[in-house]
């Protein structure tokens, strides 16, 4: 399916190193007391766009063939991705065709628009985007980036992973959220590389829990009509990044919504940053199986801080 | 009034520098882009009690003799002091009791409670916490810290900027925020020391304007019913932050409440930090005075991040 290694992970942070933010690793003396575990925080919501979501993006662009780069690229993404295509797009002077469902958050919609994209709203369902983006690359001749069915995002998202260990080597446990699962895909393989001894945790909302349901049953399940307020977590994943962490992940864990809120909440109050529900999900994690974590070195990827001020869950 | 010089803060700094937290330096392409100038955000949101004033209560602890500290410290605040000074007395195991007017934020109350201070509660007016704390300081023979009115917090205060130049050194202008006037006396001693070249400014609510009306009319003018947002500048300038201000300070610049609420908002869209809206203030007067800050070097402490999540002003 993929044939995605460690290789292609240093090749994509070679590449992106000077595209891209080296986001800090944070620590708080009490969430750490609250939990009774040592946890680090890489910081992915102070990436460009604010999340990691630039790193796969950034590396899918730079390795397009001069004529391609010409077209441009396009993609669906309820967000992040977007944002992220757009940027990357921008910086490297190439047109971006981003089809967005109508009822995205207005800080998403802003800031694709705020990058120069042109935007194609469609209807909020699958198969409006699927085909909304068709007729967008065959009007253009635009280059598809998928968020996260893609070896080049998945190496680029990669890369968070492979900064995380340079800063805080070998923890006991890596955390990652997981909706398509390009992030933990690429976690995944870096940290199994850089630190064989390592757990790898993906990280699930309880009401958009496909990955958590096909890694136990040992096939792919897609969600039906998941429901969560961790928003860049309702993709499902595709065969590609199943097959990557089916090979690589210890474990899936899953947390509820008031969880999810109760973490979110933490995190903004404790250590005095922003981050979007999607990015407070392993740490929730953390809260609901808090024994299983206890007196352990835990990393975890704050993958966003893209929360809609206007639309606060507490 | 005072014969604090840059020597004092230099021991302050040695004095407390394992105690509190060591804080970034952040800027943001968007912000500098959107103001047209270089603009370097002290991260004091990040310090311990999420406040700047913990550098000047641990200074001010520190330096106790053994009888006294048995005894204790005493403050009202109606805020990051009353944490600042709970938790610098937690640290040292001695006891700690605080003035609080019954209407302060509850974000500040819990923190307070949660380090193990005595609380004593009072109606919400100078005169009753006065009273109050006079009171308790005659009870238990407690050591009364003022929030500002004191050489040792002012030197405390005045760490933040050594680490500040220490960061990004003879910046064009350093910008306080500027409320009863530890803080920006204490930078302005440091600044003017380390950074003679270095234009050292005040920011202030318009409706909190003692020190810029002060400054300008060349004596002590103090506020009769300020009303801001900005809850941590409420106080008004005393004789001795005022003498340091007069000799050190270039100008007091005032923003509006609505500037100070977007320039918050800003903060936190724009870098994914939280800030309180005393905070912000600064970088509101470089919003509302732009001109005078254009292609210039400016450092601006950021000076707390304990915003009240329930009461959010966006």
């Amino acid at each position: 399916m993929s044939s995605l290694c460690f290789q292609n992970i240093a090749e994509a942070s070679r590449r992106i190193r000077l595209l891209i933010h080296k986001t800090p690793v944070l620590t708080s003396i009490s969430i750490n007391k609250i939990l009774g575990a040592d946890i680090y925080f890489k910081c992915e919501n102070f990436q460009k766009v604010g999340a990691f979501k630039f790193r796969g993006a950034s590396y899918a662009v730079s390795t397009l063939d001069h004529a391609s780069k010409k077209k441009g690229v396009a993609t669906h993404s309820s967000g992040n991705h977007a944002a992220a295509l757009a940027l990357a797009a921008a910086t490297h002077n190439i047109p971006s065709y981003i089809v967005m469902p109508e009822n995205a958050p207005e800080i998403k919609k802003r800031a694709v628009a705020g990058y120069g994209a042109h935007i194609c709203f469609c209807t909020p369902t699958l198969e409006a985007r699927e085909q909304t983006l068709e007729q967008v690359v065959n009007e253009t001749g635009a280059v598809f980036v998928h968020p996260y069915d893609n070896d080049k995002v998945i190496a680029g998202q990669g890369t968070a992973a492979l900064e995380l260990l340079d800063q805080i080597p070998a923890p006991d446990i890596v955390i990652a959220p997981v909706g398509g699962g390009g992030l933990l895909s690429g976690t995944s393989i870096t940290v199994k590389h850089l630190s064989p001894s390592t757990k790898i945790f993906g990280a699930e909302p309880a009401g958009a829990d496909d990955a958590a349901r096909s890694f136990y049953a040992g096939k792919l399940i897609p969600s039906v009509n998941p429901v969560t307020i961790a928003d860049g977590l309702l993709t499902s994943l595709s065969e590609r990044t199943f097959s990557i962490i089916r090979k690589n992940v210890n474990e899936i864990l899953t947390a509820r919504e008031e969880t999810i809120i109760r973490a979110m909440r933490m995190i903004w109050e404790r250590m005095k940053i922003i981050v979007e529900p999607s990015a407070a999900v392993p740490l929730a994690v953390v809260m609901e199986h808090s024994e299983r974590f206890r007196n352990k070195t835990v990393a975890i990827i704050l993958s966003g801080g893209n929360a809609d001020l206007d639309h606060l869950p507490f």
